[in-house]
């Protein structure tokens, strides 16, 4: 009946039948409808009272990314699957859709998705770039087999997310990989090490050899100074006992526009960062400007062509096409990237009216009070706080008080077993750990990470693997 | 120097410099060349004395795969990992080109290659088909970017391998998945998942579900019978949970032109893994014959047109486009597919005199004595012979006694937690463990595989992913 009908029917009696792939039976509850599976969306799945909400899950990825450990998945300091969470581990208690959804429409309350469930490398979906890696870049319209369907909701969560920006630089999207998605991890992973296969080649000059071994990142943030410090690990530890020649020609460049790295850290912890790294070889080209990217090389404003092996790009957040495709809603002014919300994250309707049945939360909702920084922090703790409220709400309770933002301090992974903390942002500055650097902020990262990985399986995979590859070393396997 | 000289030079002087990537000194050893990184090449590797000889490795793989554990990888019971070995572990005290070789000249002792570094879906060399996963069937000339290279050697290694045999069925190499290597695996595991979250979308009809859940495997083969048993433990742990109502609709389906499956086992343990499979809900089609293979569905003589989600194809051996490239040795008869050696594993020229520096083992091996099966059992235990001949070589010590196969009989899982076991081929028939099937056997294969694999990497990380499987259910994220 789908293929005739596409939209799936609202009522109750229906419902059930639409509803065929879930177990719950689930005729008296409100439709509630999340769409992504980031750190937002996935935080409100987790927390939802799955008996009382009727739960759909709209997301182009069938997993949660759990972006902190994707820098260490790129090295093989962990295994890939240790950074990813199954949305479907809640089915069939819930729906889940791997779909784009192209529009909502407000009025009736439906979003417009079209189907995305083929991950394989053929297909051009909107979550494939015709660059070397899976990224969320392109935005060309998904092949004719993938078909449009509706979907109903009475209350509706977007965590969509934002897309990477390039700053519209060009061949960027077809030379560079970027840090946001799993694959592209796996793909930098693959491509650090054909990097080193192909200079290992016999017929190679050590010219070539080291434009193969130039590995550029562009884009100073806690990513790429993490990417840059966990490449530097790999190399001066496998690479350099398994390709002693090679190890001693790579080089790893980090570039960026502003005049100093890490701008959101304290002033004290970037100069100690930019230390660190410098020592142990890894170049900061702050103040400079990439022009172009061609396949092996790209052109910088101050240096002229620089050739490489591995480009990796992580310059900050670009608009969702999703959230610039909303006319009804109030947009930050400049970018357009975020919808403004009020206290209870609810959108704001450009008439100035609220929607009480749409909430907007992390990188696309811009709050009222403060402009929040687009961090997996904010996005969580905005899950945590609308959960609450739902959870409420499905209780025929009133919403209580309104969202706050309690900044935990920014920390980032600069190499050698060290890390920097901030506490950041005026809050309790001086206190226990105001500032941290070194192997105390190395503790803190790790236990940090390691506690807020969700499932129990990743709870044990993470220290197995960090204990493992300790004692093994990293393996430098390619397929 | 060697993008003009593009020949490795002999002479000692020289093979320093062209050993740029050897940390060990290498002047006064012999150069032992290892074509390939399969069963019988890497066991050689393994085993071999690298204070004696000088080796250099040439394959295009860059790991050892262990292929008893890919249909468990193919469905996430275990993590691909876990069944592939680095060939580099061994640098830089070997010397490893990822290469194809062309052709070998034996009177002047040299290898004609030809690199190839690159794993990303991209390149079109000779591991890669226009199919949806890598497999090493197409003979594709590589892309220009890859260059041809000579390598000397002083002894040879040939164990190459064969090919899936497909007997030139139009549409199996563009349409069907194969089972040789971990990306196949990789590709297989990534395709069922496909297929069931692509029958969960909410716009398919049933018939188009059953479509994408129907699942083929043409060979009845110990490859074709443990990939079903692992796909239907599969389907009927987490796939039922996560998605119950399409766990009904699947189907798996054994195809294979003989009489009936497993052929080289003993007549009374196929019967009995005929009726487990059966009472499991697996269909064996034996006495089947497949016509052609197109994108979703395959020609059955018997049965006409035959849709399916994912085909997984493992018919046999076909003949390495390198053992067809020489003229120059004494080669099987019919299909041309084994080299002819003697008994210590020495190829045999056309004239009927044996090559002193030239051994061949495995599966592209024809020892005098008995044809023996293509097995990793055999390619293993001639390795193991070889090894021990090589090691007395380079102590100036003759040769000993010619090689002798001890059958240690077959195994193949054959789903919930049953396998059979046969002793095989008269040798001590109605021994301890003439015949096993079920637990004990299972006890059996599991332990064998255990104690088989390689490194203690994997001695630690195979029981611990039957053991997180066990616990948690496989995990069931693509990506």
């Amino acid at each position: 009946m789908f293929v005739v009908a596409r939209t799936l029917p609202r009522t109750t009696a229906t419902r059930v039948s639409n509803r065929a792939f879930s177990a719950s039976a689930t005729c008296a509850k409100e439709r509630l409808v999340i769409l992504g599976s980031g750190w937002g969306s996935y935080e409100v799945l987790r927390g939802l009272d799955k008996k009382r909400w009727d739960v759909t899950v709209v997301s182009p990825n069938s997993y949660f990314n759990f972006t902190p450990l994707l820098a260490s998945c790129s090295v093989g300091t962990l295994e890939l699957r240790c950074a990813t969470e199954p949305v479907r581990r809640y089915a069939p208690q819930i729906t889940t859709y791997q779909a784009w959804c192209d529009s909502i429409d407000f009025k009736n309350k439906t979003l417009q998705c079209v189907t995305t469930s083929d991950t394989s490398p053929k297909t051009t979906d909107r979550s494939q770039t015709p660059a070397p890696s899976y990224s969320p870049q392109t935005e060309t319209p998904p092949p004719a087999t993938n078909v449009k369907f509706t979907v109903p909701y009475d209350r509706l969560v977007v965590g969509v997310g934002a897309y990477s920006q390039t700053f519209g630089t060009p061949g960027v999207k077809e030379n560079a990989l970027f840090l946001k998605d799993v694959r592209d991890a796996r793909a930098i992973r693959a491509r650090i090490l054909d990097c080193f296969e192909q200079a290992n080649q016999p017929t190679l000059s050590d010219v070539e050899r080291r434009k193969l071994l130039n590995f550029c990142i562009v884009g100073g943030g806690p990513t790429g100074v993490e990417f840059a410090a966990e490449l530097h690990d790999l190399i001066h530890a496998e690479i350099q006992s398994h390709y002693p020649n090679l190890a001693k020609m790579a080089r790893i460049t980090l570039y960026d526009v502003a005049p100093s790295i890490l701008g959101m850290f304290d002033r004290e912890l970037v100069n100690y960062t930019e230390n660190t790294l410098r020592r142990e070889g890894v170049r900061i080209r702050t103040g400079h400007h990439v022009e172009r990217v061609e396949k092996d090389h790209m052109i910088v404003t101050e240096q002229g062509e620089v050739p490489f092996g591995l480009l990796v790009w992580s310059t900050g957040l670009a608009p969702n096409p999703l959230i610039s495709s909303i006319s009804e809603l109030q947009k930050t002014e400049r970018t357009g990237r975020c919808i403004v919300v009020d206290g209870h994250l609810n959108a704001v309707r450009t008439d100035g009216t609220v929607d009480p049945n749409v909430w907007v939360i992390g990188d696309s909702a811009r709050t009222p009070d403060a402009v929040l920084p687009a961090t997996a922090q904010v996005a969580n703790q905005q899950a945590k706080f609308l959960t609450r409220q739902l959870n409420r709400i499905a209780k025929d309770k009133s919403v209580d008080r309104v969202f706050e933002f309690h900044n935990m301090g920014s920390l980032a992974y600069i190499g050698n077993w060290k890390a920097i903390y901030d506490r950041g942002n005026g809050t309790n500055k001086g206190g226990a750990f105001a500032k941290e650097r070194g192997r105390v902020a190395w503790l803190l990262w790790r236990s940090a990470y390691f506690t807020r990985t969700l499932s129990m399986r990743n709870k044990i995979l993470v220290p197995f693997y960090w204990f493992m590859n300790w004692i093994f070393g990293r393996d430098l396997t390619r397929f």
